[in-house]
């Protein structure tokens, strides 16, 4: 029997062991369902116990659990691959506006309904599959590449507690590669593999001028207006090509390479359906030079979140205000630093603010943005793998977003490759999620491919 | 008995009837005191008829009441002199920082106390003591020009029914010329002339892109930000050199001639005083090539009073907002037209507002700016009159507020001269207000001054 065979045998039982695991909200934001949280866990360590995973446990974080399983290759100099995603899920109400009770999974017509169905329950449970599909083929009681499974219970409320995680136990992960199953194809019929997430790093700018707001008969056009000098200030984090004025922005930014660019080009855009799902947005725009796509997945930008000041009631009151306030984000790309981008930011407001005016620049963290190159062995494994489940050329995508890649990549100093089926038509943090049977079998079979590549490539690709 | 001894002789009578004036809360701002300000026009009537006033009527408007009073000269070719002032007054409560009962007036020290006492009782007031000292000095029993007193009930309320009252008399009003008493002079010892106020108009602006808040992650450098955008609008507003930048907009500006500019650059100005005033402003600025006095009084201004859009709660939110809101007023110059500046701001918007948002420019009617032009003969004569009342040189000043002297000028047909003894010291507008009875007494011989002055110049100079 050989892979697609085992997968199809199989698929009943998959979508069974699928529902029962989605029948559990494990809502990692809401605090009423953190014992549901902790039970999709056990439910998890449990069927992957069964499945074989010699080590199948529930990890104890600062916050909600996560789950850890091995199953060791049974030669010594195997790779060691680590697969990441998460058990816990979006918030959903049957008010929110689903058609069904979001946590009373169903199948039917070949879809498996229910929170968690793409994001991310049925990517993390195609590896259960996938694992056993291998050895059915191949006959082995031990996969080609040692496998770790990490599976996450906080993603959907920012990863709190992961880096902490993974510092813990580098020691013992210490992964060659990983494997994220969590982001999505292009389109169920274009498959594709994302080659990188963009980070993020937020501030809030203050600008302090008078100890209250003054009357404008009597004073305006001789002091400083705290909102005249943050609209320029914001005004001025761009230039005439929509590119970021902050000093140094671009300096680590990875470009995109021909062939990167050649690829994403060959994706299916439809400019005006892009608009629609971008809550009807009457054009496009950005920098100069680069087309939608890169734009919003690997180019950084500098967003204006939010902005208040002076009096914002009903009618006019003439005043020049005390305070003016924004919220700012910036989306970055590989190799750029939060930290760099905020000492950039702090720099450009104080050589900026008006002579007269006090600015504070309060800023978080950030998350660091991560890139998996197209070619990396353990990409072109990724993709090889890909093309002989689904039987076609797979492109490449990246994600606009942010999650705990970086924080993967970077601690445990392995590359990553993106594994994954969902699409965003799966309606992945919105009511009615959903995702095809069909696609989860096509990503355990790519999974039961990617462990044979991943084998065969040891020893001749540096990974 | 020359004018001077009339004024002393009687003041303690003044003092005394201000008071009882000044006891009468006629808050016009305050539903609950509006039978106070129609109490308040019947005491002035009154009390204007006792001084021998032919006619002193309560005037209805669509609001709270005027007070009409007329005593005409005893030639037919007199000049026909109406002197404007309101009797209503600012809110006072004792909780808002008075030291005393802002409505239980009190005379201390050669000082009287109370809410109105110099905004603008004292000053409306000093008139029926001035025309009492002229006619005493001369033994005539009527003015040397005949005088119209027109004390509305609604300044402090943005006169909404002024314009109107004006419409509807212009026949029976008909001046040569407007006297306005409810300014102020530079300082107690540096008595000073009023030549013109600000207009003022004023607008929203909102800018309209996605349909809903977009994630920033996903949409961020792809489509247009609102706030982007609506930062770049509002600091286009002004140029490098601090000039507004809307098309035409100093085309109807009457600029300041070296006269003025030299007469204003005679006021003593202490920049560290006014910034303190300011609020404690950092640092002055404004349009380049003009002083802080120039700017605040004689120059047009655009100022952003507001702005708000986006995620203004705690912590951060990374969205592209769907709105971006902006509240925006113009301080205007004799002869800039308020609707003539919202075309040009409206085609400002239209103009650099990014394809792919949506901009709505809703504005308000506005109040045009007035000029009282130091040469002209009603200025000569108002400045004689008060250099013979304080007895030294007397400076000119601008306003930078906006009130109802346009309205006057222009429905009425007549210039303007300010004859005023108020003082930003004497806590207008703000908890304690009191006047110096002295000076009221001065404002009272300048006026019985300039009755004379204005005889005397009548059909010589061209009002």
């Amino acid at each position: 029997m050989d892979i697609r065979e085992f997968v199809e045998a199989n698929a009943a039982e998959f979508a069974a062991a699928l529902q029962e695991w989605l029948a559990i909200p494990s809502v990692s934001a809401d605090p009423a369902r953190h014992g549901d949280v902790r039970r999709s866990a056990e439910w998890l360590a449990a069927y992957l116990g069964k499945t074989g995973f010699p080590v199948a446990d529930v990890w104890e974080t600062a916050g909600l659990p996560a789950v850890y399983a091995h199953w060791p290759a049974d030669g010594e100099d195997a790779p060691h691959v680590l697969v990441y995603g998460h058990h816990d899920v979006q918030p959903a109400e049957l008010a929110d506006g689903w058609d069904y009770e979001p946590f009373e999974p169903a199948e039917r017509d070949g879809k498996i309904y229910g929170r968690g169905a793409s994001d991310d329950k049925g990517q993390v449970l195609f590896h259960a599959l996938g694992v056993r599909a291998c050895l059915a083929a191949s006959g082995a009681t031990a996969p080609p590449v040692s496998i770790t499974m990490l599976i996450e219970g906080e993603e959907e409320s920012g990863s709190p507690n992961f880096a902490g995680l993974l510092t813990d136990r580098r020691d013992r992960l210490r992964p060659d590669v990983i494997v994220v199953s969590d982001t999505t194809m292009w389109a169920a019929d274009v498959p594709s593999i994302c080659t990188g997430t963009r980070g993020l790093v937020d501030a809030e700018i203050t600008l302090t001028g008078p100890s209250h707001d003054l009357h404008s008969g009597s004073f305006g056009g001789g002091v400083p207006n705290p909102l005249h000098a943050l609209a320029a200030l914001l005004a001025g984090l761009h230039d005439a090509d929509g590119r970021v004025t902050l000093p140094g922005f671009y300096d680590d930014v990875i470009p995109l390479s021909d062939a990167e660019r050649d690829l994403l080009a060959r994706l299916p855009f439809g400019e005006r359906e892009w608009l629609t799902g971008a809550g009807d947005s009457g054009a496009t725009y950005g920098e100069a030079g680069y087309t939608t796509l890169e734009r919003i997945w690997a180019r950084p930008t500098a967003e204006v979140n939010g902005v208040w000041g002076g009096h914002t009631g009903p009618g006019p009151k003439t005043i020049i205000p005390g305070q003016a306030h924004a919220k700012v984000s910036f989306r970055l790309v590989a190799a750029q630093e939060p930290a760099a981008v905020i000492t950039s930011l702090r720099e450009y407001i104080k050589t900026f603010t008006p002579n007269g005016l006090v600015a504070t620049v309060t800023a978080g963290h950030g998350v660091r943005p991560c890139r998996s190159p197209i070619d990396s062995p353990a990409v072109a494994a990724t993709r090889r793998a890909m093309e002989r489940a689904f039987g076609r050329e797979v492109l490449f995508t990246r994600e606009g977003g942010s999650g705990p890649e970086a924080d993967l990549a970077g601690i445990l100093g392995a590359p990553l490759a993106f594994l994954a089926v969902g699409l965003d038509a799966d309606r992945i943090h919105a009511p009615n999620e959903y995702v095809d049977l069909s696609r989860l079998l096509r990503g355990a079979e790519a999974a039961a491919y990617l462990w044979g590549e991943l084998a065969a490539g040891a020893g001749t690709d540096p990974w």
